[in-house]
This record gives structure tokens, sequence and C-alpha cells, in this order.
């Protein structure tokens, strides 16, 4: 018999698709470029040249054997020890390859970190506002997921509800700095404090409580914005990243899990991801894509157009009477909507032709979230969409 | 804390892999062209240069922003629609692109058609001679694999120990034809036979009983030897086929389900696929070597060696006295070993330089597998070494 679990969700279908397809549809009737589609966190820029190059290079000038052969299965050794060098100069640690396990993407290596510090029953710790993509990645490992409500006020953490359900149930904590919804980079002192309260109900609770750092927005930060580096910050961290935005290439999934050296059985943590795969089914991710970005770790795309949006529609929105935390990095801003029930909102915007994500799916009611991963000329055209539809639909602002 | 489970699995320490690091070894001492290496499994032959070609041609004329977007994550439609039109035409399937869920290799394809029709504590029954893999690909899902003795005379199917082992808790049978390790292919005799069996056993417990075919040597088939494609047989059957062996692309990662339709549910079964990814943190599989192998789905690499090589080593074990069911494809061979205890057998093999793989972890005691994919020169060279270990140690054979 089929899984009914499976089966089941496919009645649940994502806000954020209906709307992409919504988007879709619309553009067939008006032409895509006249819908305002700030639903999809699709990188908007083409991967460098310098990539492609490579890729041309691996392609003619390495045996296809060694270029195509089996990875090991914690990823090719050389492309390890690359990432760990590139990691240490940029954030002072002390990895070796040996604390770096490859993967397909975030999303695999956070499928990873889970499967390697809790069992099915155990809870691990969010904040709201949270990618959603983490409830199934928690939930079908058979861990629990408990979101920490926001604090609205800049979207960094609300330690009192923290440390209220940092319970003894807690073998994780599952952070994403740069944020997608948000934008809002974690300080250093809102790391500090995470750590230090992480630390104290580790040793109350007499067992290690893990950080899960997903990162895959560490290079689009904005100007005069620093992003710490959460393994820094904390020893039992296992930091998942993705190369996705960073260069452009979400549809090659290649990612890692960099383990923090001064963990708890660090020596195993990569070796047990390894084992993990065998039940996951991922095994070695492709051989193609580590060793070509292994060339390519100081390189990005041209991350600049993020910025350039961003500051077109922080300084309208806000003009117009939206209250927003001004976002530090990703290409993702979550203003507050004009009305309390953001979908409502959100289907108000429609009419105008602005595609907007309403909050409730990221663990906050009452905002939206806006992808300005788009042209920027479009950016430009959005914004007498937004003017009209403020004024039509909510003429006392 | 981090997970006993996959901490003890680090213990047991794979044969195939030890035996490999051996020859590693020993080929520093005495360079690795004296070694006669027949452990891994890995093609010796480089990928077509056609698909090298198809590479540059997609990373030099296609948008970088289609080239390496996110595919969807049941893969790239036209991608899925071309596999299924290939599979129609070769063996008079009725498969749309909607049947055909892309994953990253065979391990992926089989990891998520055991999430898909069972749940945790169902059994799925097994064939010995097996792939050991099957044990945690398995096992870490929640199922149980359970092994139906081996028969021995051809390495098709014992069945009378089959129809004893298929109770009402086993929810789906997985085979592997052309099989790993010996080299056997099923005859379309054996797998109308299982089909009926489960057929009728399906019908009797009430409930279905999946058929997951793991397909990734179909296309390694020797002179006069047809390969008869198991879904045609059986409805309620998932096929699983990875690029890695046909392509010499191992490292790719590349394969996909091929979902019967006729089985039940059929319409549900690949948007399953996509929700157990999110678990999993599989989501898509990477998009370039998608667009590049639909574009050689008639294409192989050159795997004409594995015959060459099967045909020498076929004559001079059975001249030496070795009893040895034929190979129909693959590049595995599994000949009785000269004493009971296969292990003792394989060691004593390592003083002349043999690497052969005892066959226990294979689920049949007293056989060992040659894998043939090297180069012909060095099997040539292999089998001076063969009767000197043979004359030697087994004087009275």
């Amino acid at each position: 018999m089929i899984v009914q679990k499976y089966k089941d969700m496919l009645k649940g279908k994502s806000v954020i698709r209906q709307l992409s397809e919504f988007a879709a549809a619309r553009g067939k009737e008006i032409g895509y470029e006249n819908v305002f589609d700030f639903s999809l966190g699709n990188p908007s820029v083409p991967v460098p040249q310098e990539l492609t190059d490579i890729m041309m290079d691996l392609l003619q000038n390495l045996d296809p054997m060694e270029l195509h052969g089996y990875s090991q299965s914690l990823g090719i050794p050389s492309v390890r020890e690359q990432v760990a060098q590139s990691l240490n100069e940029r954030f002072g640690m002390q990895y070796t390859g040996n604390h770096i396990f490859m993967t397909t993407g975030a999303a695999g290596a956070i499928a990873h970190a889970i499967r390697c510090v809790t069992e099915p029953g155990d809870e691990i710790l969010t904040f709201a506002p949270y990618f959603p993509e983490y409830q199934p990645y928690v939930n079908l490992s058979g861990a629990l997921l408990k979101v920490v409500p926001a604090n609205v006020e800049d979207f960094q953490i609300n330690f009192d509800a923290f440390e209220e359900m940092l319970t003894e149930k807690v073998m994780a904590v599952l952070i994403n700095t740069p944020n997608n919804p948000s934008g809002v980079v974690y300080t250093a002192e809102t790391i500090r404090k995470l750590a230090d309260i992480m630390t104290a109900k580790a040793k109350a609770y007499g067992h290690d409580i893990f950080l899960i750092s997903d990162e895959p927005y560490r290079e689009i930060a904005f100007a005069g914005v620093t992003v710490p580096y959460p393994s820094a910050f904390y020893d039992n961290s296992l930091s998942c990243y993705s190369f996705s935005k960073s260069l452009s290439l979400p549809g090659e999934r290649i990612g890692y899990i960099a383990v923090n050296p001064a963990c708890t059985d660090a020596e195993y943590i990569t070796n047990m991801c390894a084992q993990i795969s065998r039940g996951t089914g991922h095994n070695c991710p492709p051989s193609m894509i580590q060793l070509a970005v292994a060339r390519a770790l100081d390189l990005t795309a041209d991350l600049s157009v993020y910025e350039t949006n961003m500051k077109i529609l922080y300084k309208e929105l806000t003009d117009l009477g939206f209250s927003c935390v001004k976002p530090g990095g990703t290409f993702y801003m979550f203003p507050k909507a004009l009305e309390e029930d953001a979908v409502a909102f959100c289907q108000k915007a429609k009419k105008y032709d602005l595609i907007l994500v309403p909050s409730d799916t990221f663990g906050v009611p009452g905002y939206f979230r806006m992808a300005y991963c788009i042209a920027t000329e479009k950016v430009e055209r959005s914004l007498a969409a937004f003017r009209d539809f403020v004024q039509t639909e909510y003429p006392r602002i």
C-alpha cells in the first residue's frame, strides 16, 4: 500500500507555490513583465562567467574518469580540504578537511545535521520568522520542530520566549542568519547571548544542545553589515551551507556541513553523516560541481542588484507608511501588512498585480514577504502599483 | 547528544572497502598495476565523448539561469517526458512524464521507492545474492530487509523459499537484474513466475505488494542476452534506474524512478516522492546533468570491454576447476570458492595480489565476487596469478 502520510501531504499546497502559479497564469494574460512577482526566492543574476569557464576547463582537461567518478561518500578529499581552508581564513576557525561533509545543497546539509544530533521525539527549536520548509525537514526525520515567537521589534531573538521553550527535550536549535524571510542578520551580541543560554541549559540538563546554523545567504550582506559566523561563538555547532545563492546555481545542489572541531565527538560526525546518507539515498554529492565550486570559493555572482533593489523598495515602502525592519542581507524583506490579516492584504495586492507572500507560514501573523531577486527596472515599475494599491485600499494611511 | 545508532555503524567497516584499501596500500608497495584489484564496481571506461560535447554545448549555449536554476522537485518536465518516451519505445510501456521522478542515482531512487510503499516495521524481501547496501537502504527507513536464500544452481529465484517468506508483513520485493554480484539476468520466465506469486499473495492478503526493481546494469548485457523489463510483467512496479554504469558517470548521481502507470495510485506516487524528498533533503536532482542525460538516452559508454573481460575470466576460471554461473551482463561474476570458507579463500588470494570479495556479505557463503571493470590487459596478466594461486593453495583440484 502506498504510504498515507506522504499522500496526505499533497493536500496542503504551499502558499508560495500557489502564488507563484497565480503569477505565471496572470503573466499569460498581461505579459509576465507586467506581473510584479515577489513570490519566489530564486537568484536573478547569472553564475559568474569564471565558474562557467572552470566547468569548461574541467570538461576539457580533467580525465573524465576522475571528473565523473564516484566521490567518496564524505566528498572529494581535496574539495573538503579547500573548503576548510577557506572557512579558516575567513572566520578564524580550525577546520580540517575531516570536518567538512559535502552535501546536496543546504537542504541536504540540514537533513544530515538533524539526524546526527536528534532521535525521533526530540525537539528542535527555531525562531520566527522562519523558512517554512523547516517543518518537513525536521518533522519527517521524526524530531519535532517548535517555533519560538518572533521579536517583532528587530527580528533578532525573543530571548524570554526562547529560555522558556528551551526545555530538557530540546537537542538542537536551528537558526538562519541572514534570515529568510526577514533579511535580518543576527548581531554578534545576539549570537553570543544565544550561545550563553544554550551553554547554561546544556550544563543544567547534562546533555549537549547543538546549534544547527543554516547559512545559504551568508555572502549576501549589504553595505556596512558584517555577518557574524555563528560557529565561532558556540562549540557544538554544525554550519550548513549552500552555494545556491552566492553563485546563483540553485539547481546544482551543492553545499556542505562544517563540523566545529571543538564540538562533542567532532571526529565522528562527518563519518556519521556518510552513514545517514546510506539510509536517505544521498550518497556522494555530484562530483563535477564539487570540483567546480572548490575552485570558486572566493567568487560570487554579481550580488549588488539585491542591495539596489532593497534600497529602492525600503525607501518607497516606508515613505508609503509601511513599517519594516531594514534588511542587512539576503534578497528578502518582511514589512508589516496594512491590516491585521496578511492573507487578506496579499489577496488585495493581487488586484494590482503585486504578488506578495503572507507571513503566516513564516510563523508571524500580519506581515508579508517580498523576494526582490528580480530585475531592478521591474522593481522600479512596481512602485506605481504599490502607490495605487495603498492609496486605493488603505486611503487613511 | 550525537546519535549512537550512526556512531555504532562506523564500527562495522565494509568488507569491500577494507579490501579496496588493502589493494591501494599494496599498490604503493609494488605498483598498483601489479595488484589485481577485482574489489570495486566502478566503471572502467570513460563517458562517451558525445556526452562531454553535450555538456560543453549546455554550458556555452543555454541561458545559465535555465541551466543552473532550480529544477522542479520532481525533475525538469522536459527531461521527465523524454525519459518516459525512451522507456516506452524500448519496453512498450505507457509512461508519461508524470510517471517519472528524477533522483540522485539509483540509491536515491530506491530510498524514495521504499518510503512510498512501506511503513516502519513492514518487511521487504530481496534475493541472495544481493547488493549489501540494501541493508542500510532498507533498515534506516524503518522497514526490515529479509533475504530469500539463493538458488545456487543458476542464481535465478528460489521460489519455494520465496513463497514461504512472502508473508502478510511483506509490502515490497526488491530485485536487481542484471544482478550485482552474480551477473545473472532474470529470465522472462523467472519474472513472470515472481509476478504471479506476488499477485496471488497480494490478493490473498488484501493489500498491495510492490515490486521495486533496481536496474543500474540494464544496459550492460552480453551477446545473445536480452534483459526483460520487470515492470512490463507486474503492475505495482517501481523501476529504479541510474545512468552511473551505462554512461560511466557514477559521480554525477543521476537516475530516476519510473512508476508503472497501471499501479495503485500511480497518479500520486511521483508527487509523494517529492514530499519524501523534503524530509530526506534531496529536493531536486542536479539540473545540468538532468538536461545532459536527457539528450543522451540512446547513448552508452563503450561497454564492450566488460564482455571481453568476462569471457577471458570465465574461460580461465572454469578451466582451472572453478564452478561459476556464466554472467549475462554487468561487470561482475560470482564463482564458487575452492573451500567452504570464502573469507579464508579470499585471504589466501591476497598473497597472489588477487583482490577478491568473499560472498558472505552478499548473503551466500562459499562464493566470491569479482568486479572485472578493469583494463583487459590487467585481466590477462591476472591469469598467471590465478594459476599460481590455485596450483599452490589447492593442488588437488
